[in-house]
């Protein structure tokens, strides 16, 4: 099966030309100016721009929060019909259970037959003993290449001390794989939030109080520090304030291979949005808190040189009536994460490329490319390319419209980013060849999505060895 | 006329696959895993690189120095053979006349009849009158989108004082033409070259003395300063020191776009090569001056950040035994450069690729592709993409050699890399599309080389300002 | 002759105390808890704070603009009054005179007689032939330990460029001498100012444009180099911004012996000061210009941690009326510089002291100690101390005042402090053991003050160097 | 009784001369040139230096590790005859006993009756209740005006973690008690030293490599942040190494009050000492550990601008044979520390004073006068000055003679100074007024040291609330 799109305008991180993509089966084969090129379906795409399907290196899927779960790969077609064909899920180790073993048995139950997107997975440490350490040294043959662990949120079974960091950093080191940490001083948001709460300060505004952005700072350079003494790279998940892209740049100015991501919500949204009326503040409570328009400001400005590299969504679908609220008397018990998968390109195409903070080169090397390197997935994904899997998002620049959750597949009962606009629209989208969102409609199935083993010695490691690595001739 | 170039291993700045390419004419009209396309010429590039013909955005075929003058075009023949088929040349305004009546007229006269290598051009400021900056608004027309001054060489023709780069930033900031600056206090230099003379220190090496890093570094710290003032991009030529790539990577925290790049010479020579005996050293007689094996290994790391984003020659094509000897009782009389364009990718290649100190990907980036844009010429040069010219080297990474000038063809009677071994060769290179280099050999004739207009508000301006103007749906 | 000061709260840049004052001719002799000593005269200090006498490291007597000249020494009583005992004055070298020649001519036929205050002078290189580079090697023998250069002032005889700074520096490395610098770009307020001027913008307020914060950075940043090129020490006069603070404090980290002051008016006025209707904007016109709000606070910031170490004033008697008003049709014309000598212990005493700004000890070492010791002049000056100098303030901290320049001695027609307030009051002040205010009234006489002469290698050098010229037992 | 000093050399942190000292009871009531006081004792110091007693903030006389007890405040003679007459000893608070308690009980049956040296205390907080927190408030009433934290000794009573930490600074901000942390990260240690152990490697030596420098710059950030969400000063103890330096300078850049001191040892002492055979090394095995040549240099040059302003010795008396043995087949038996505070004074003038890295006004600085006012002791300790008490050291700068331990009075079986020459010698010691050391003799008596309260709001905070705070008229 051959399908051959025509006279889009291609768009790479580094180019942007009018020409046509030539998909057989899985993989584009081809582009060129003009293909001659026999096909089974001709798809005009003239006027539209030719994208990368997303790769979106930072999703909930499966995550857990005092008994509540998010909603899960059922609704991943969220994902595909906002433009983001390949989600990176966190999945946390079973207490006792090996990491991979945790992992692959979810695949097999609740992700392969519901996925609609592709996806790769993060091993989350949560059982810090030493098989578990020594099991990172194999989760690269098991397709995982990376490492997650939460300094915050203490006395849940997911919170990591040094102690596990360090032994994380270290067995990761050696086996190529990148450690990524929730960056945020555990001891002192507790103790924040213990004196709030009995001060009767119980608004979900409180969770930002109760989690200033030093705490986030404290953590980063902590663990810059415990990783530099390792010599292992680290990335550092959802950035949110200028003083923590400050330490990344700071590392990097030292030499070490420190890299860091934001979120969408972090370049958008505000700590004043959980001071709004009737707990419906508590849909903005996710961690680490959002900030001021000074950090907005810093964020957007860290891409030009690299201080962030990708921008994800730490998508995390609670429901604000029938989980959010568990929290009504009490900020402390508000399930923190926030949907967003489905809106990510809408976004930043509207706040960030139609207003000139970012081109769309830089739009798709933060939406698509560079988070596939960083997760070891650019083997296949995150680029217009010979070779790649045939993931594309045909974006109709034109028309536009207003975000409103009842037009949503993600399954929650809002949106963060309800009554924002959204200039363009995706208008078709192939997973691996297969036509799954068509005039912005979700046509795809259950079970079209497939795990993406991610490879080692991903991005963070250093260019060299990552050459080495990466695709010989 | 059509060629497919099938089955080689084809880079870019952010990919690598096997694969074919196909030449229309001038252009690169498709890429693919394996195009079923007609063609006239079929090559075989198995087990070779299919590079982007390389980017030198710093070449002097036209410099004069107290009387002597480098070799022209007529030696162009050795950038395309070294694997550059486009040089980007300085041309000294002449007193009295326009900036882009100077570079035409010699283009007429001398280069287009000559070039063998495609070519565009540097406008140097060197008769501050209000006239001068008037032209800078209208060089873009005149495919002119960069001016150059020197901070350096007191009481010379093409020196600049504070109040020139300030009208010149002033001026290029409204036409988006880039402003790039020879930074070296001219005063100090002239001080400490009439002391050491004085005091009869008259040995290539004290050239080197004469100008301390701390003279580059004031100047840089300078000229970023001027430009912030008039809020222009401002691009900092051949960077040496560590000190000095700092300065540029302080203004870049500051959010200031300020840009630098650095020479082959930089990263591979050192101060050491000036005390050769029996006036060698005069061979490496250039400003500014080599450095220390630190500054080489800070030079290394500045590229992953993008601190430095372009490595080029500052080829100045003097001969040792005709030009250089002016010097011989006085270093002040050494003309300043050294040739080096014939090796950019050879050295490249051995040195950095294949010692891991880049990826290939980067080697490409800074080989060609940011070139390109730093230029304004990434329209059509610079990468292997869909609509590109079909400047192409096949590269074959077998087999080793020693560089020696003897098998040079850049017309000058020595080698700054003699004795050094490059690994790999150059096999074949097409000039849109012409094949001008095979087995090694250059075959191609004056006059195959064309000027390429380069257009405003390259890279040097920010982002979203070069998206906007980049190359629109 | 013996006075003691009996009961004053004595106050030492590191301590303070209760108690008695013994001074013996014009020398302190003892300091005591109730010193049982027998005085000629004895002066009951209760509740009165003990201050040693202000140093004031940069003041204007002689100055000349465009043919005005400044108030001279026979207004110096101001200086008394207003608590300030020892003044050190810049002399503008005569075009082929000596430096110390035309300071010591002018001394004897101007200063010496009229003086009120202890007075020592920077000698200013205004003629940069070798023989004046040479004469610094001899200042100290001449009891003068600092040369001033001017970067700013483009075609003002008393203009440096940047080969008479590196000369400068270099002699005055050797020689122990500091110099000290006026930066700012020269050529860049000259394009300002014509363009301005020619746009027909000719307020005062133009001056403050005309000399943005960055031409004061930059050339702080060129002398910094210029002086780590040679090792020597820089003194950078009046700092007005933050950003030139910053550079003196990174210049610091890097281990260079570089110090800077800055002004009672940068500390209190700002650049919309300049903005007065009815030219009243040019009573404060200097140079460097006033700045932010944000700058004021960034300096006040810059003493605890020795950032900054000395307020002077910059004194600069010139005549609103009849002086500066010869710039009111264009603002180049105003001659540059403001009164203020007679407030510098009355405002910081209120906005610094009583405002917790800084404490009465950071007080005494800005205005007295520390000024005394960048000049040379702390072997008899700048301390309550044992051998001093019996420099001594009474200072009545009860009681305010508003600041009126009809009660002032400055000679000048106006004050840039009008109508601010003073909290307590100047009520003795001996100079050298001589009463000179009493109860407020001056009551000295011409001639009372005379020249002391600076001494190498001060403050400015590396505290051991200084430790070893400095008193040896 | 009366008691002058006639005709030394008198020595204050900022200036010196020649002169008297007049000393009636414990304090002295009047310097002078020459004074004319009759007294009871005319004491010649003619050609030595008159020194304020030295103040050492950092001690152990009562510290325990693994059972093992430093020798006690019967040993404290050794301070005085090194010229120390003031000593700040650290009390680890008993389990379930308020820390005052703690310290007075042991003030009341080992101290008072001991001590030969005055004294001082700090609190150090081992039970982390919230009745410890609660009683910061009220140290200052008991005179007591510092605590202290350890971030390091993972498992150990005196650790403290990031919640106790906090809850502290929190308290002591509100109390004015300054938090003196010793900042390592004990998570990484134990790591470490376990994997060590479990290697074999057990020597001494593998102390310093159980805890490099990064884990001191990591909880030297860590309390940073931690002191910065709640606004309060922090002073670091022992800083080792250059980097850690630096992170004080960044937090004092970003106006942050934040203060180190460094010891002794760190300036003159390294590694490679650890490595001394024979079980020599484990007599330098003290935490944080001894550093690096490039250290030593960093730290001698950061007491010029304040980064560090005070020199200890963290002065611990374990003996080598019968003590440090302990850990002969396992480093981390080792009890850690050192002894020293016999020799602050000795070391410092020889390596310090006599080869130029620091002058005798920075040496008092650093030795006396700042550490009186680092601990709330400067209303009489740490200058000769009038009103303070009469602590007074006569160094005789003539003659040098070589450290070695039997002429020790410091109890322990070692110096980690022996064979180092010393410079001068003290000759006497008044301790406010009585003569306890005479021509270099310990003349005193158990009892003569006296408990001396620390004033809260000292340096730390900032100045302008410490001059509030410290001596209003």
């Amino acid at each position: 099966m051959r399908t051959l799109i025509k006279n889009g305008t291609i768009v790479t991180a580094i180019d942007e030309f009018v020409g046509d993509v030539l998909v057989e089966g899985e993989k584009i084969i081809a582009v060129g100016a003009q293909l001659d090129a026999t096909a089974d379906e001709i798809i005009d795409a003239k006027g539209k721009y030719v994208l990368p399907g997303g790769v979106d290196q930072h999703v909930h899927y499966s995550f857990e929060f005092k008994g509540e779960r998010v909603r899960g790969f059922e609704t991943s077609n969220a994902a595909v019909a906002g433009g983001t064909t390949t989600v990176v899920e966190f999945v946390n180790q079973e207490q006792g259970k090996g990491m991979a073993d945790t992992i692959f048995e979810m695949d097999k139950n609740e992700v392969a037959p519901q996925a609609m997107a592709d996806y790769s997975y993060h091993a989350v440490v949560c059982d810090p003993v030493d098989k578990t350490f020594e099991e990172i040294a194999d989760l690269p043959n098991r397709g995982i290449s990376t490492v997650k662990l939460f300094m915050a949120y203490k006395g849940m079974p997911f919170h990591s001390d040094d102690e596990a960091l360090y032994k994380a950093l270290k067995a990761a080191k050696e086996a190529g794989v990148t450690v990524m940490v929730h960056c945020e001083n555990a001891d002192v948001i507790d103790l924040l939030q213990k004196k709030l709460v009995a001060e009767g300060k119980t608004d979900p505004y409180y969770h930002a109080v109760s989690r200033p952005a030093r705490v986030e700072l404290e953590a980063t350079q902590r663990v810059i520090n415990l990783a530099a003494m390792v010599e292992a790279p680290v990335y550092i998940v959802h950035v949110t304030a200028k003083s923590v892209m400050e330490a990344i740049r700071s590392a990097k100015n030292e030499g070490l291979p420190v890299y860091g991501e934001t979120c969408v919500q972090y370049l958008m949204l505000e700590e004043d949005d959980l001071a709004k009326p009737n707990f419906e503040g508590a849909k903005y409570v996710m961690s680490p808190a959002l900030r001021t328009k000074a950090d907005q400001e810093a964020l957007w400005e860290a891409f030009d040189n690299g201080w962030l590299n990708a921008i994800s969504t730490d998508h995390c679908g609670f429901d604000w009536e029938s989980q959010k609220h568990m929290g009504i008397d009490d900020f402390t018990n508000i399930p923190n994460g926030a949907p967003g998968v489905e809106n990510r390109l809408g976004i930043l195409w509207t706040y960030g490329v139609n207003t000139g903070k970012i081109s769309r080169q830089r739009f798709v090397d933060l939406f698509a490319t560079t988070p596939a390197k960083n997760m070891g997935l650019d083997h296949c994904k995150g680029h217009i390319g010979v070779g790649m899997d045939a993931d594309i998002v045909l974006y109709d620049p034109n028309g536009s419209s207003v975000i409103s959750n009842e037009n949503s597949l993600h399954g929650v009962d809002y949106s963060t980013f309800e009554g924002y606009k959204q200039e363009g629209k995706v208008d078709k989208v192939f997973l691996r060849g297969k036509l799954v969102v068509d005039e912005g409609e979700f046509i795809g199935e259950k079970g079209d999505g497939k795990f993406i083993p991610g490879k080692p010695f991903a991005l963070c490691f250093d260019d060299a060895q990552a050459a080495k690595e990466l695709k010989n001739v």
